[in-house]
Formats: C-alpha cells, sequence, structure tokens
C-alpha cells in the first residue's frame, strides 16, 4: 500500500504519479515542485498560441514538467532495478528531467525570437543562483545537486543519463508527444511508449533498445513527424506566432520613438528594453502578465498595435498561404514575389506582412565520430551487434532524408487583395494529376 | 467527404467536431465561437482553482461548451433524425448548448459568492443586450433567436428541448464528466456515453431513457456521485476557493478601511465596489485580470492580503480538517468548538479560518406534480411504461436518499496549534471497528 | 532493458506480460505455461455459450489466467516490494493464479451442472496427481509445490496470499471483469484498476484497501454488479445455458432407453455414463469435442436431440420471459401458471420448457466470526481504523441487500402459443407509472 | 431512441452496432447474420494459428466480418448522407461486406495451400448457390442481390463502391487492422480510423480523401505494414501454419500409401481426396473439425503424424531462423545450403525442415492505366487536384519500393544439430557496426 505520506498525482497522461514523502529522494521532488519557480510553469502553456488552434491544448508546462520526471524515473529504474532511490546520479537525473523546461518564459520558442533570449540561459539561472527557493531546495538536499543538474542543461556534459533527458529519444520527447496528441486530439501522435520503455537499455554512449522495440521507434518517429506537420507547424498556430512577433515590434519600434506603451518597470517592459532579468525577477513571469499586456494593447491608441493585439486576443488570424518550392529557379522566382508584395506595403503595412519559414528534420542520423547522446537512435539486434536505426530502416531513412522546409506568406486579411494581385494563380502544384 | 468549408475542430474528448459552413446553421455556430463573448472563455478555467490540485485540469470553458454544443446536436439529431439542420428549434437548441457557460466568470462559484453575482444573468445579459457582437449574430440569423436562446436559462421555460441543455441528463453534465475526469485523471469519472445516447428519447415534458440504457445511467449517477466527492469536493480544492474568497474580503475591508488595494476603474475593482458590469465590459472579464491581481496583492503592504494572495500564486493552501457530523448533539458540540475557535482568533486571524460546509443530493427524486425538465430521469420500458429510475433501482434510490454536507474546518498552517488545542483528539470516527 | 531470454507476451488488458527466464521463478511459469494442461485451457471460453451474445467475447480461459497471474504477481510485488522472485509464498501464490481455473472444462458451470461434476475437484487433481505434466514441472522445482498450490483452491486454508487469489477483491475479479467488459464491449464493467492495486494492503487475515480508493473499490463492485446483470445473467446468454442442458438431458434419457446417442468411450460419452476422468484424459477434454458432438447430434434421428443441437450450434435461442416477482402470493400465483404449462406439454415438449433461475449477492458484507479470506472488503482510513467498506458507503450497503433472484421462463419458439394463453396479460410492472 | 426492434450488438472494436428490423435493410442485415452459413464462421478464427503466439487474438471471422458491414455502412452513408437505406447499391455493397469472408475455411491461406482451394471460389459458391440458406434470403429481399453481391468478389467488377469492400484502403482493412491489433495487443497496428472516415470521398474510380486525411492515411499505411512485420509474419505463427501444411502432407503422403489416417467421407477427408466441397457440406467446416483431427492425429501410429500433429496440439512449435539475404550471390549461397541441409535429411526428417518465405509490398503505387479500384491511394488537395499519395509522400513512396521477402529456416527442434552443422556461424549480419 502506498504510504500515507505519499504525494499522489493523477495525471491524464500516466495516471498515477507518487512520490513517497518518507524516504529523502521523495521529499526532494514534492520540495521542488512546491517551490514559486517550479509553480510558475502552471502558468506558461506547453503549446504557447496553439490553444487557439486546438482548444484542448491548455496544459501547462507543469503537468508537462511532472510526466518526463515521472517517465525518467521510470526509465532509470528500469536500466538500474537495484539502484537505491538516493543514489546521487538517479536523484540528479530526475530532478534534471523535472526542471527541463524550469526556464521557458510565456509563448517560449515565439518570445524568445522577439526578445532575444534563450529559456536554457534561464534554466541554469534559476538553478544556480542561490537566491532561487530552487537552488535553496537542491542545496539543502546536496551542496553538489544545483551544479550536477545545471550540468544536464549544457552541451559540455557527456553522462550517458543525459539521454534520459535529452535526446532523439528522451523523456521530454516521450512525454510531450503523448500529452499533446491526447490534449489536441490528434491521435497519429500515438504511439507504443510502453513497449519502448520496456526494451530500453544503455551503455556509457548514451540509451539504446532492443531490436524487440524496432517497429515502436519506427512509430514514435512517424509520430514525432506527423505532430510537426500537424500540430507545431500547423499555419493557424504559426499564424498566431508571427502575430505576436510582429505585435511586439511594433511595440519596440513605438517605444523607440518615444510612444508610451508599457511600464518601463514591467517585466515585459524590461524585457523590450534588452535587459536580462535578474533569476528573482524571471520567475515572475507568465501568460498573465503577456495576456494582460495584449488586452491592454487591444485599446491602445495606435491602430496598428491595436489591432495586432486585439487581433490575437479575440482569435482573427492572419491569412496563411503556403509557397512549395519546387526548385531553385522556383525559389528565387517567389523571392521576387515576396518583393514585390514588400515593395506595394504601405509603411505601416510591413507589420502585417511575414515570410515565415518553419523546418525541421524528422530524425537526425548516425555520422562516425558524433557523440551519441542526442544522436542516432541505436539498436541491439538479437545476435548483439548495435547499429543505428536507419542503417535497417527504410522508413526512418526517409525520415532523416526528409528534412523540409514550409515557406509561408502570412498576413492581415486587408492584404487579401495586394497578395491575390501579385500571386494571381494560386501555387503551383506537384504530383502529375491522375483521374 | 467533410466539405472544404466545413471547420473542424479536434477535441481530446470527442474527436472530432465540425461545423459545414455550407449550410446557415454551420455559419451561425462558427460566428458564434468567433465573437469576442465566446472567445473569452478560454480565458476562464472549467474548473477553476481545482488544477492547483489536478494538475492536467487545466481546460477552459471554452473547451466544455464547444463539447455541450457538440453533444446537444447528437442528442437532437438522434431524437429528430430528419430535421433539416436549420429547424428553428434546432438551432436555438445547439446554440442555447454552446452559450450555456457565456456569463461565466473567473473561478465562477468562488467568485460569485464573494460578489454576490450569479453567472445566469450576465449570460442573459450577453445574449439579450444589443451592443454585444454574441447579439448581433444571433439576431442577424434571426430577430427573435437572442430572446429564444435565453429563454434556455430561465426557470420558466418548459419546452422539453430544455431538457437537452439543462437537467439531471444533459448535455451539460455528459460533457464536462466526460472531460472533467479525462483531464484530471480521475478514471471513477468515465460512463457509458454511447450507450445513453443510442438510448434517448422524448416526450412534451422532456428526455427519457430506454431501459436498455438502464445500467449505463446508473453509472453514469454513480459517475457524478465520485466525480462531486474527489473532485469538485476535494479539500485542497475548497480550500483554495476559501482562500480566494478570504483575499477578497481582506481586500474589501482595506478597502473599506480606505487603504489602497486596487484600481477602482479596473473591472475587478468596479465589482468590488459592488458595481453590475455592463455587458461589454464583462466580456473582458477573465482569469488574466484575476491571477495579475492576485500576483499583485502577493506584494502588498498588508500582510494578510499579502499573505492569502502569495499562498494562493505560490499553492500553499490552506490546512483542511473533516468534522463527520454523527448526531444532532455532536453538530452542536462541533459548533461550540467552532465558537470557541474563533474567540481565539486575533481580529487579523479571523480571515485564516474557516468553516467550509459542501453539500449535494446525488440525485433529485420523482415527486407528483414536478415539471419533469430537471426532474427525474424517466426510463421506458419493455412494455411502454416510464417509470421514475429510482422506483426501480436501489442503487439510485440510495443516491436519492444520499444527500451530504462535507463540514470542514479550513484553516492557515500558523493555526495549527491553536486548532489541535481546542480539538485535541482528532475526529470521531465512524464505524465499528473490525479486526 | 529486458532480457534476451524474456519471454514477453501481449495482452489486450495488460498489454505486456513477461517472464524473465534467467531466473528460476520466471522459468516456472514460463514451463507451467507449455504444460498441455495449461495449453488445453486456449479450448475452452472464458464466457462458454455467451460468445453466441456478445460477439467479440471469444476469449479462452488461458488469456484469462495469463491475465490474473500477472495481476497476482503485481499484487504480491506492491505488498512486498522487497521480497525476492523466488520466495516460495511468492511463487505459490502466482502459480496458483495461474492455475485458478484449470480444472475448467468446457462451458463450465453449464456442463458442471449436467454431469453433477465440480472444476475444483478436477483442478486438485490436475496439479496433484502425478502423471500430469503439470504436476511434474511444479515438483521438479520443489516437492511442496504441488501441494502447496492446491491448497489456494481448498477451503481450509487460512493464509493471508489466498485473498490474492480468491476473495471478493482477487486477482481473478480484477481480470474478468477488466477482460469481460473489454471483450464484450460492455462498457459499463470497467474501472479505475490501477488506483485499487496502488492502494491495496494486508494483515494475517487478507488484503485490505487504503481509503485513497473508496470510490474506485465502490466503482469497482459497481462494474461487476452492472457485469452480472448485463452479461453473465443476460436472458439470451441463459438460454443457451439453458438449451445445452436440455439438449445432454435428451441425451441421456435416449441413452438410457438403448439408443445409440455417442460412442461409450469417448470423453464425454464416459461423462454422460457418470465416470469420473483421471486426470490424463479430462485434460483432453475441450470445446472441441463438445461443438463437434453438438454438431453431430444436430443431424441424428431424434427430432427432439437433433433440433435442441441444431438450434445452438446455428444459435436459434429459446425465447425468455422475466417474471418479476412481487411478492410470495405473487409467487405462488407464478408457480402455479408454472405448473399449468407442465401439463399442458407433451412428454416430448417437457424438452423445450424449462423456468431459470439466476441469482446473486452482489456483495456479501461483514459478520462477527467470520474468517476474513473472502470475507468482506477491508478498508483503512486516515486515522488507521479498519472498517467494512459497506459500513461508510451507502452504495456498498445497498450492493449488500441488493440479492436478486432473475426468475425467467426459456421455451422453444414453437411453444410461444401455449405460453401465451397461460400468461395472456404480459409480466406484471413494477413502479408507479409516472407521465 | 433506438426501436425496440433494432438489434443492437456491441463489439469491442466499434461500440454499438445496430440494425433497425423496422426497415427492409435491417431486417435483410439481421436475416442474413441469422444464416447457418453466417455464423459457422463463429469456429473460424481471423487468424487461425496466430492465437497460438498472441493469446488475446482469438476473435473469429464472426465478429471481424460484422465489423467490416458496420464499416462499409458508415463509409457509404458518409458518401451518399441521402440515400435511402433501402437503396440497391446501398445494400449490396453492405451485404457485400458482411459476406467477404464467407467462403473462408479453417486457419484460412494455410488450409488453402494444402488442398489447392480457394476461399474466393467458395464465397461465390455460397452465395450462388440457391441450396444455400444465405441465397435463400438475398435473394427473397431481391432476386438480383445474390448476383449483385457475388459481383463483388470477382475481378471483372468495376463499380466504384467495390473499393469500399476491397481496395487498399477499404471496410476490410480498417477493420482487421482495428481489431487485430486491438486483441493481439499490438500497439503499434492502430491509426486513426475516425478522421480518415471524415474525409472519405469518391469518384467514379472509387474513393478518394481529402488531403486533411494525409497524415491519418500515412499512419494507416504504416500501421498495415507494422501488423504484418510484427504478427502475420511473425517468426512463430508462419512456424505453426508451416507444421499445419507439414502435418497435412503427411497424412496426405500416408493416405496414398493406403494407411488409414481419416475417415474417407469426412468433410476433411473429402477435401484431402480433392474433393471440390458443395456449398451445403462446406458450411460445417470449421475448426471444430480440424482440430478435433488433430488431437485424433496425436495419437497416429505413424510417429512423424503423432509428433507434429501433438506439436500443434500442446503449442510445440518449430524453431525458426531468419536469413537476411544481402546479395544475389547470397542468396545462391543460401539456396545451396538449403540443399546441402535437404540432403542429409532422412527421408522422415524431410517432414521436419521447410524453407518459408513470407513477403508483401507494403503499398501498390499508381501506374498510368491502372484500374483505380484497388489500386492507388488517391488524395484531393485543396486546390482540387488527384493526386496517388505516394507522389507527395516520401514514407508511402518508401513503403511502395519497401517490398520485401522474408525467407526463414523452419525446423523441429530435433534437427537443430544438423542446421548448426551446416550453419555454423550463425546468420550474417546487416549494417555497419557503431559504438
Amino acid at each position: 500500500m502506498l504510504s500515507n505520506k505519499a504525494k499522489v498525482f493523477r495525471d491524464p497522461v500516466h495516471d498515477i504519479i507518487s512520490y513517497e514523502r518518507e524516504g529523502d529522494f521523495g521529499r526532494l521532488m514534492v520540495s521542488l515542485i512546491d517551490t514559486p519557480e517550479f509553480q510558475r510553469l502552471r502558468f506558461v502553456r506547453q503549446l504557447g498560441l496553439a490553444s487557439l488552434v486546438f482548444h484542448g491544448a491548455e496544459h501547462s508546462r507543469f503537468a508537462h514538467s511532472m510526466g518526463v520526471a515521472h517517465l525518467a524515473r521510470r526509465i532509470f529504474d528500469q536500466l538500474h532495478p537495484d539502484t537505491p532511490h538516493d543514489d546521487p546520479v538517479r536523484v540528479a537525473t530526475i530532478a534534471a528531467a523535472l526542471l527541463h523546461d524550469i526556464g521557458h518564459g510565456p509563448f517560449s520558442h515565439a518570445m524568445e525570437r522577439v526578445f532575444g533570449m534563450s529559456h536554457e540561459s534561464y534554466s541554469y539561472a534559476l538553478i544556480a543562483d542561490p537566491s532561487t527557493r530552487l537552488h535553496q531546495v537542491l542545496s539543502f538536499y546536496d551542496p553538489d545537486l544545483p551544479l550536477r543538474v545545471a550540468g544536464y542543461f549544457e552541451s559540455a556534459t557527456h553522462h550517458y543519463t543525459k539521454a534520459i533527458v535529452s535526446s532523439q529519444m528522451d523523456a521530454d520527447r516521450f512525454d510531450y508527444l503523448s500529452r499533446d496528441s491526447l490534449m489536441t486530439g490528434v491521435e497519429v501522435g500515438r504511439y507504443d511508449l510502453e513497449r519502448i520503455l520496456l526494451m530500453l537499455g544503455h551503455d556509457e554512449h548514451g540509451l539504446l533498445a532492443d531490436v524487440r522495440a524496432y517497429e515502436a521507434i519506427e512509430g514514435y518517429l512517424i509520430a514525432r513527424y506527423h505532430m510537426y506537420r500537424l500540430v507545431y507547424f500547423h499555419k493557424a498556430v504559426r499564424a498566431a506566432e508571427v502575430m505576436l512577433q510582429l505585435m511586439f515590434e511594433r511595440a519596440k519600434d513605438l517605444m523607440n520613438k518615444g510612444v508610451a506603451v508599457i511600464s518601463a518597470d514591467s517585466l515585459l517592459g524590461r524585457l523590450m528594453c534588452g535587459e536580462r532579468l535578474p533569476a528573482a525577477d524571471y520567475c515572475q513571469l507568465s501568460e498573465i502578465d503577456s495576456w494582460a499586456q495584449i488586452r491592454s494593447w487591444s485599446r491602445h491608441p495606435d491602430p496598428i498595435l491595436a489591432d495586432l493585439a486585439g487581433s490575437l486576443f479575440e482569435r482573427r488570424l492572419f491569412r496563411s498561404l503556403e509557397q512549395t518550392i519546387e526548385s531553385p529557379d522556383h525559389q528565387r522566382e517567389i523571392e521576387r514575389l515576396e518583393e514585390l508584395v514588400r515593395e506595394r506595403l504601405t509603411p505601416e503595412q510591413r507589420y502585417l506582412f511575414v515570410v515565415d519559414v518553419a523546418q525541421d528534420q524528422p530524425y537526425k542520423p548516425y555520422w562516425p565520430g558524433q557523440t551519441l547522446v542526442g544522436g542516432a537512435i541505436r539498436i541491439r539486434d538479437r545476435q548483439g551487434t548495435l547499429f543505428a536505426i536507419e542503417q535497417r530502416s527504410p522508413i526512418v531513412e526517409t525520415l532523416a532524408r526528409a528534412s523540409y522546409r514550409l515557406r509561408r506568406w502570412c498576413f492581415h486579411r486587408q492584404l487579401e487583395p495586394l497578395v491575390h494581385q501579385v500571386l494571381p494563380a494560386g501555387p503551383p502544384k506537384t504530383g502529375t494529376p491522375i483521374h
């Protein structure tokens, strides 16, 4: 029976996540969860603006982080069934999994691009800065723990357990694919997690999998590929992100011209002025401020800022026109047309037209000399031979080659006539028409 | 094939929800969804503060409302398979289902108690007030539609379709049980929705079900009972709600003493001054303001206000001690002890102790003369006889009798010594101890 | 990583069931599964004739037994996380769980009634008889193991681990409810297994559960209640079982009159002659023989035998008329009518009319002095007090009181006129008719 | 409400399947299900011997056929929402879907190879032969219906509705992938059926899908690919099928030598003598006979026949050694080794060694001039252009090229020394070993 002291969390993906508070490890985990820095993640949605398109995807980085820690624990304990709960490597790995997103701000990648900041560096700061409650909890457990955990977020670290937290087949991806596909309702993101978990092993270079998980891993990589195509790169999701960036750009431009747009000592105001926030301030930052600011800007005297903010707030998204590039010549032609559009824009309209490029390599293959942490997914066959999965899987080999760029014109509805003037015939089509 | 013009939503509960924009009905629904009034529901969590306890339960009233409209459509179309999409009763019923929560503010019931407001009256206003986009969309479709839809929220209306939107077995409950149990991860909230839907019928008094859904309905009522016990009345959820009320009370008391607590022309400020907001303003109100205010108060000079707000924001919840009342004498004794506690509180501490009472009747049985809309769940047996389910089901008959009140002392941790002084022996126990 | 030597089974209910063949315990389990006695269970359907009504319910006792062993292992290991795999009590408990149905013949309870045999005594024989491969595998592992395992099937045994295999909340019921509800498609049979498993504990009297599983256990008992009502006691399922019994009765009567009906040295023939089969022969017995015999009888010269067998084989089931008994007087009246029907039957027709009574007590409550293994379900509350669940749960208290008998007239379609002559008005109705 | 007359089936895959018996169409379907010919399918397992390997996969062709008819109805009604239930094309399509497997014998493909028979020709016979109940039910509904339904099983037919019953994306595959993956527990076989169904359209050449189902179809084709690799071509499943064939070969050889092996007038005996069974007899044939015969042969005086039969019955399967062919030279080398093994076998041992070849092309691409029924999967993009999915999907293009042959040596355990003598080094390995 779970002890009375156990802290039990119910989770839509993993059902039950529990930590025994009778042991040091369990107490540490519950204390980390209780820090204000971790609680802040409740106010940062995992998929940022995607919930404007997938209305179910309103889950936060808090829920996701709970799931990642849970999976990291399951993976570690399956690799080392007899290791005690308080083993330092185990503790560091699972704590790092819990905290891997701790530095994420609101709307994550979109916001980072606007402010030129990186969530990794804030993650490091929130853990390493002695003023944070997080640092205090970690160092109370073990004075070395903050740096050991922070090490999981640095590229210099090569311990194989890093692959549990960050690699092409890690607890992070396992959780976000499962969670995002459940919440968005996009079923193609599902895959056979239990089979993979059961078949994971490791050597000093990272994780590997028994060949009995071969098909499950193919399915997992396809699921990731599909989630990028259908959700993360969904044209309306990208359009919303583009609008967010344009809105902040407009606000900065106005600020530079001396127009009052934001209180200079607010968190967002300081970020807009290029300040790097101290850890204690950063952990106040969440979607609350951002949405409050967006709503406030929706009533700003500047019509462009007001329009962009109001459109985001009430979900009137930009149009999106995908440009399928078929050849270098075609690309040059498209770029010429883009130039043409830009030339015809009034100065204000340049906040209403963007060429958005989303790109991904669905799988990064093996190359000799790579450090395997974060490298290819390795399989062990029945004879004990290790191979990189793409070496035998035509599916994964295809994914490795299938890097793609989605080039889209995102623009305000009022530009529709202008765009269609420039681009009268609709985008060219691929493929031989068949009956 | 779904037409190119169809608007497709993916949903974690119902998978695919779609509206054909080629038809008037579909266009109306999409237009209603696109109104700022409906979009606002994205910023109001369905379960309010419960996500502090069930971290997965971060879904909004937007998602829930989408589900209710979808289920109302399924129910209506199953009752009337040959009715055209644009039938006025069909349109009004489904629109009413979509909009049934339109007047909900943030943290819903907790906030309503604080401000003495009712979401029903705001629902009415948002639909009936000609200044709202919602009203305009409805009346553009049909000048009578706003009033017809608003009628679904009035107790005076008796059309049987009202039971689809609001009764003991309605689209609202069907959706929230399914959605809340999925999101919280509390599996006991699941039940056999498909079986019930297939077996629904109606007469002029409301809905009824074929006896082949008898067990599924028992299961549904048990699921509802369990969700109240485990989620909606969870002691930590109620503790958070109590804290929210105390925080606002403290703020109001300070305001009355002339202490600056809030900008008087902010939405929350106006509500705190007892103003009834016009529809246009009300639909600006969401959790964004509330959380921003809570965070701001967490730095207020008043230590009590700051403590309550900060504790909510960083999730340091009140303790909760359940008092199982065993007899009228026992109740008097408990009330005496509560008085004793209150007497020993300093004036400031009275914001730190509350007796919280949650009560529910898991099922409301039939009584002769009732209007059946909202009344007992009626079953038609193989011989065509109608009966109220509790007349033959010992399970439901038990639920009808099982009204309960959960009486809990909710208090700040700092009051723990005081409480345990007054109540030294722990709560009394029910039941004969067995080996 | 699961070792190369692990035997992995995929299961529709439990996903992955695996046994490491590197350890003695795992090798024993795989060897037990490989015995002809256990393999025989592939040819005995878990629900017997119910698959004639629920076409998905074609799963065998083999699959069910695999699931019960898996759950017994999970329960044991959760009670004793540090016990070695080869601990004798652990091994005996899990082996007993695997073998709990080993003595079941085809169509189980229906057939047992016909031949006056008990599967428990055959279970005992198959394990205890030194000629069986099962016995040899068990005693090769440990000479005491056969008797220790067999002890789990005797009422004299009181070790608390027996409750894992056989009680009101055991691995057997956990598996069959989950499996039967999945396979039949009857969703109401689902319940929150994971929650219950996590909260199980034990003392020397048997299993008990933490109060945090209280609602999950209520749900589990309701699920069992509903599965009996909807599946195990389904009127068409019972009608098929009645037909099977009548067919064998007719065959025996013909045999007694000297008519050739079956080869006297076939397994079924020997059973019909009242022989108790030796273990080695019994384990040849499966549905194969039975269905082959049924099909053969469908062409028998005796028209009654041929009709009963052919009707079973081609699924033309008896009519079933439920008699809801409302009072002792009413019961006497019904019995009088049954007598009346019987009087009017020709001698041949007496094989075409049966009064079938199915009864169950959905939950057996605590009574002082009971041995708790198999007794009430005990809960431990937060204060450490043990109580029987019905002492605090109105739902379970209702189930304990809700013993019921379903009395049905099952008869061949050709008797329909006769039955309706005797019983012209349709069965009486319960409940006050309401509008 | 579903009418009292509706026949409701619960199904583990599709939940509820129902036919209204008030309409002609519904009555026809229920009558078809009730024929002895269709009821026979209860005794033919969908996956034949695969249940020896995947213990959950015990479902019959009856359950599968119910699912196919249900899906065919959903597809048809989604293509033609306003077509009346009794439309002749609709009726023929759905009836054909129900009956598409009606001619399948036990162990299907394995048995067909042994007896040189084809289930398609028996399907035709069972429908076209006026002596069958099936024919009578069909022609009672409409004298043309038997031939119209039978037309769906002929290659000469080109009506687009044939693609619903038989194509690369048909109701048959939709059901068997869903059902087999659920029952085996092999999760990778799941895919997003609902999304595909919603997006299906048609033209006169067959089905097509909107581009919004593009990823779901990729997922479906990957699921099919994985099910072949993991289930249908599982080495132990194939080993069991090989054993079945060898057993029948041995029996035939003995029969030809005059040894008594089977009653010449039994169904299997007549098939072994090369007789084509009349429809009325064929529909007596099921796994009952086959398993009874296998068990009987397990006690046959011929040791080879007895060993093969007993090994199947008690699941002692052949060893299987996969030979990965790397080049034409390598193939010649392997064939030379196979010859070497065969030379060393005693005459009896030739029943104990087989080279088994399983091959599949996971997707058949478009070629100009193809008849599209059964041809490539066609997608309609947003501009209305039709393309074959492999023209734009690198994943499907890879599947189209990924034809594969699995070459395995299957042999009795007693031949292990001999095989390892010939093939000492283990199979060659593909791929560059990596660290």
